[in-house]
Formats: C-alpha cells, sequence, structure tokens
C-alpha cells in the first residue's frame, strides 16, 4: 500500500541496539531520522515564522486535525490550496488526526462505534467526529502524513476498557482505510494503541502491521504516565513493528525518553514542550531546565547555550533574555522557544551522526535504563 | 559642539516647500532622511527580532531612559556594554531623555526646580528624576542620540502652565549639556517646548537654538490634540530650527502629519502606532487600518499589501492572518507589526525618493492641508 511518493529506507543500523539513521521520502522532500518534530497545533509553531523553523533544521512539523477542523475550517485551508501554501511552510507536515485532542475534552458527549459526538469549546455547536470525518479533514489538509482516528484511553484505565479501546482502534483504522482518498499524496499512519498493558500492545502492532501501512506510530503514551513506563511501552511495541517503514512515538519529547525509544528503533518524535516552555519563559540547556527570571541570568552576559547555533544563542545574553521575561516581553518568550525548537531538533540529529558514525552507545549509552 | 563623529547634510532640497532629503551620520552608521524610526521602548522593539528590524530597513530605533532605568537598570546595560550590544541592533538608536513618561506618571510626587521625584510603578520605591541623572543614565546606555530632560506639559494646559514648563526646559537643558560626559559619541539634542502657543514655541526654538546643539526634537506634541494643531505647531517652529542640524518630531507617526512635517523640513518621527496597532491585529494597508478579524478576510488568499516587501506580505494571505488573529496567535500579532513597522518606514522612505527627484509635491502634495 506504500506509494511511490513515500519512501523509508535506513541508511546505518547501530550494531548493538535497534538504533536507526534513515531518510523518509515525502512528496514535500525528505526527513533525516531520527528527528524531532516541532508541534504547530493550529497551524503556527507557536510565535515563530516558517523561516525560523527553517533555520532550526524542523524538516517536518505537525498540525492537529481537530483544532484545523474547529477554526479556520479545511474547506479554507483547501481554497487556500492545502496546508503548506496556507501556513507557508514548504517542507514535509504530519496531521494528527484529532483523536488525542477529542478524548481529552470535558465536553465530550458520546462515544460510539460509529464515532465520537462532542460540542465545540469555540462556539458550543455539536460536531461529531468519525473515522471518515478525520480522513476528510486531512485530505482537505494534505498533510504528507495523516494519522487514523484512534480512541486514546485516559492514564490510568482499568484492562477492560484498554481492551475495548484497542479494539475499536483497529476497526477504525479499517474504516480510515477505505475512506483514504488520497494514498498517492498522503501516507496514512496506523496507531498502536493498548495503555500500559503489554499483551494488548503486542497484539494491536501485530494486527495493525498487517495493514502494510506506509508507517506506524506508537500512541496513548504520554497521557501522565512515569517516564519509565514510557520507556517499557516502547520497549515492548516498537520491535513489532516493521523495519522497513518509520516509526513514530507520539507526543514525547524527553531527552531520556527520545534516546531509549531510539535504542529500540523509533525514528520520529513531536512534543509541544520547546514552545510551552518557552512561553514560560524557561529554556532547555545542557539538558536541564532553566528559568531565565532566576536572580542568577539578571548580570549573565553569556549566551544562553554557547554551542547552539540559533538565532537567540548567537545574537543576544540570557541578561538579555532574563530582562525580556522579567518585562514579559514578546520577543523573550519567542526567542526561547525558537531555542528549544532548535536544541531538540539538535539533539536527535547529534543522535543521527552518532549512529552514521557507529557511537551511539558511546555517545548516548548514559542515557539507557 | 556638534562633534566630528556626528554629521547631517541635505542631498537634496525640495524646490516648492522646505522639504529635505538628508544623510545623518552617527558613531553606529547612518540615517537616511527623512525617516520613520521603530521604538523599542525597553530595549525590543515589540515582538520583532533586531534581523527583522534591519530587513525593515529601520536604520535607527527609539530605547526609553525611564523604563530602562526602571529596569533592568542602566548598570546592567552599562555592564553588557551598552544598549547595542545589550540588545543586539547594530545601527544608531536614540534614547528619549524620560521626561514625557515621568510627567504621564499617575504616581508623580512632586515636581520642583530641581526636577521630578515619582514612586516607580515596579516595585514602589520612590525615584528621583533631574536633568542630570536623565544625562548619567542616558551616558550609560550609550545611544548614538540622547535628548534633553524636558517638563512636558499636558494637553490642553493653560498658557500660564506652559510658559513656565517651556522656561523649565530651558533651564534644564543647560543643566543637561553640563552634565553630558561624552559629546564626542552621543549627540544631545534639545527639545523645543511652547504647548499650543505659538509665540511660546517661537521664542523656546529662538533660545535653544544658540545652545548650537547637533540636533533638535520639537516635542509636546501627540499628547491628544488634533492632527491639524501638529501641523501648526511644526509649521511654526521646524523653519526657526537650523538648516544644517536634524529635525525631530517627536511621537508621530501618521501618514498626513509626517508629509506635513516633512514639508516644513522636518527629518525623522518616531511613534508606537505599528506595534500597538499590530498587537491589535490591525494593519496599515493603502493608508488605511484594516482590523484583521474582519469577517471579509476569512477566505481573502491575497497578501496583505501586494506592493509590500516584508516577510509577511510575501509569505502569508490575508485569510491566514485573519485565522491567527482569530486564534489569538502571537505569530499573528508580530507578523502585522512587521508589516506596520515596514508599512511606515517605506512611506517615509517613498517620500525621500520623491524628494530626490524634485517630485515631493507631486506625489505627496495631495497629504497636505
Ligand atoms: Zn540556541
Ligand atoms: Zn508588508
Amino acid at each position: 500500500m506504500t506509494s511511490i511518493s513515500f519512501k523509508f529506507y535506513c541508511e546505518r543500523n547501530c550494531r548493538q541496539t535497534q538504533a536507526r539513521a534513515g531518510i523518509f521520502e515525502t512528496p514535500h522532500g525528505k526527513v533525516e531520522t531520527p528527528r524531532f518534530m516541532p508541534v504547530g497545533t493550529i497551524a503556527t509553531v507557536k510565535g515563530l515564522t516558517p523561516a525560523q523553523l527553517e533555520a532550526a533544521q524542523a524538516q517536518m512539523i505537525l498540525a492537529n486535525t481537530y483544532h484545523l477542523h474547529l477554526q479556520p475550517g479545511e474547506e479554507i485551508i483547501k481554497q487556500a490550496g492545502g496546508l503548506h501554501k496556507f501556513m507557508g511552510w514548504k517542507q514535509p507536515i504530519l496531521t494528527d488526526s484529532g483523536g488525542f485532542q477529542v478524548f481529552s475534552l470535558s465536553e465530550l458527549r458520546k462515544i460510539s462505534e460509529e464515532g465520537v459526538t462532542f460540542r465545540s469549546p469555540r462556539d458550543g455547536r455539536i460536531i461529531d467526529f468519525t473515522p471518515e470525518k478525520a480522513i476528510q479533514v486531512q485530505n482537505a489538509l494534505g498533510a504528507d502524513v495523516i494519522m487514523a482516528f484512534d480512541e486514546c484511553p485516559p492514564y490510568p484505565a482499568d484492562y477492560d476498557a484498554v481492551l475495548l479501546a484497542t479494539e475499536r482502534t483497529e476497526r477504525w483504522l479499517e474504516r480510515c482505510i477505505q475512506a483514504h482518498d488520497r494514498s498517492e499524496s498522503q501516507a496514512l499512519f496506523g496507531i498502536v494503541q493498548g495503555g500500559v498493558y503489554e499483551d494488548l500492545r503486542r497484539q494491536a502492532a501485530k494486527r495493525l502491521v498487517e495493514f502494510d501501512l506506509p508507517g506506524y506510530a506508537i500512541g496513548g503514551v504520554s497521557v501522565g504516565e512515569p517516564g519509565t513506563l514510557i520507556n517499557q511501552i516502547v520497549a515492548v511495541t516498537a520491535p513489532l513493528l516493521p523495519q522497513e517503514k518509520p516509526r513514530y512515538l507520539m507526543g514525547v519529547g524527553t531527552y531520556s525518553e527520545m534516546v531509549n525509544a531510539i535504542a529500540q528503533g523509533v525514528d520520529l518524535f513531536d512534543c509541544v514542550i520547546p514552545t510551552r516552555l518557552g512561553r514560560h519563559g524557561s529554556a532547555l540547556v545542557q539538558g536541564e531546565r532553566w528559568n531565565l527570571k532566576n536572580a542568577r541570568f539578571r548580570e549573565d552576559f553569556t549566551p544562553l547555550d554557547d554551542c547552539c547555533p540559533c538565532y537567540c544563542c548567537k545574537t543576544f545574553s540570557r541578561a538579555y533574555l532574563s530582562h525580556l521575561i522579567r518585562s514579559r516581553e514578546m520577543l523573550g518568550y519567542l526567542l526561547i522557544s525558537l531555542h528549544n525548537v532548535t536544541e531538540l531538533i539538535r539533539f536527535t540529529e547529534r543522535i543521527r551522526t552518532a549512529i552514521l558514525h557507529d557511537r551511539f552507545l558511546a555517545e548516548f549509552g548514559h542515557w539507557l535504563r
């Protein structure tokens, strides 16, 4: 079922772990993996221009089907010529299906085999979301990678609830595949659910693989469970997914969990954390989170991170950033967001380089647990 | 008293009006006049990076002595190597003296011949501001152009109050000149006060000119009076200021008032309006203010202004900007701010080009009144 527009191949496999350096080719260009993808929920990575994202080497970014359906609506984006044109981003885009968001809604009204009914938090109107609808919206948006509509159980959830959600996600995947109109130009990824239950994860992975999709995601993680549990879920699931397809761990963007997942053969990551931290004046530096409001930065005239090539680190001092954050200035939030996004992309790029030079364990082994 | 670091000369004088195209040379480069200067009150032009300002041809920007004294304090900026280094802006900077801000404070405690005492709106401490203090802070900040500390009366104010303020401003100017330590690298401009009273303006202008300062500003305008009154004040004052020195009209950045002032021989302008409008989702296009929230922009896929070379207009559609503003996204505010700043600079650049080609009246005469 993989279209000729998409190709994934490994440049190098780690000899000690499942880590691999790969290339994922899409209609809008290639993605070098492993790679962190910044999140642009509502067709904007908060505060950053496409030019700044390109400078940060963000080869692929995310957007969200649920949010874009509510505002501005997929029809406007389709009229604009698709999401790439609408938001001025020429490289690959992945749209999440909206499942995760819909199932997190407090105004969720009804879940049935057909789909989900909820009240729009924007204008109160009643909205039906089904697997067909999620694909139809994503076809209109036109991202390179689109995601199946899944039922994402909360954490914690008991075994029976997760079993039902996981089996429903499989049935919904069949309907997504049926509804998908544009498989030549949009690759549909399946999502492995199964919560924290290893047998459910294994069963879901095996069944999904039979659909021979162009890529697979591990979903239902990063919903509040501890990092060690994420590592366990990934260790159980990733090896069951096909070697020759890209693997994407949804919603994860912390250093340790990315390294552990890469060691299990995961290729792609996303997380809102770099821009969310930026909007609170917190920077990711040297594996730590620094709040720039802290008094120690007031008279610190060194760059935020002197190893970082980003515009923020090349141009400004910690003292200036601290001044901006203390003054609640927009520029402070966006400069730190720019650094944070750059930092996570660079982290995965450094891992990629290490894999290519057979140095993954030597350089990143201390993160494994 | 003009230092060798500063030079102002006219490239061309309009034959029908007092308009002139000039070059103002400063230690951090030249400023081509007439020119609009964006305002970076607290060492940031809100939301915009120095790289974006440079692309907008912002040759000179403003910052504010009063705000920077409160946060982060001039000592930190001095330690950083001065304001240029601190904020990453390599071209000329002008610092306002803080007089305008101090006299607008509701927490103003006492005005005397010595100076002004007020309570900091930041942390409640009592602060004394004097002409000497305003210059000392500006010497520490290190801007290319610094402003005398003036008493700025409100509008409306009666004749006697304005007379007292205008005379005090002259006495304070003498103290500013005495206190100024760095006239080789910082040009001190005097400020003509006099409210709406023509004889007070004339008297103030004549007395200030005797000090032979490197430049002169017309202050105390744009404090709430109608635009036609601004034009009258400028028409009375500007011709009395020396031909061979730059003239700066403080706080004015509207199309009509800029054209009228340029016709009277004014060279420099500043105003917070482009970034303030941007933060409210309003764009300056074709001489109008457009609120991007307006329904007519939702499905308008044309550029904001197809004549504008800015990144916003070259990359995005009105529909996308409308979507960002409706979603209260930071990127929307900053893209519109970028356009608005570019627009006002370009407006003054077009006037400059017209003057250079003897076409000022032909192209801009319809603005005059
Ligand atoms: Zn950086
Ligand atoms: Zn523009």
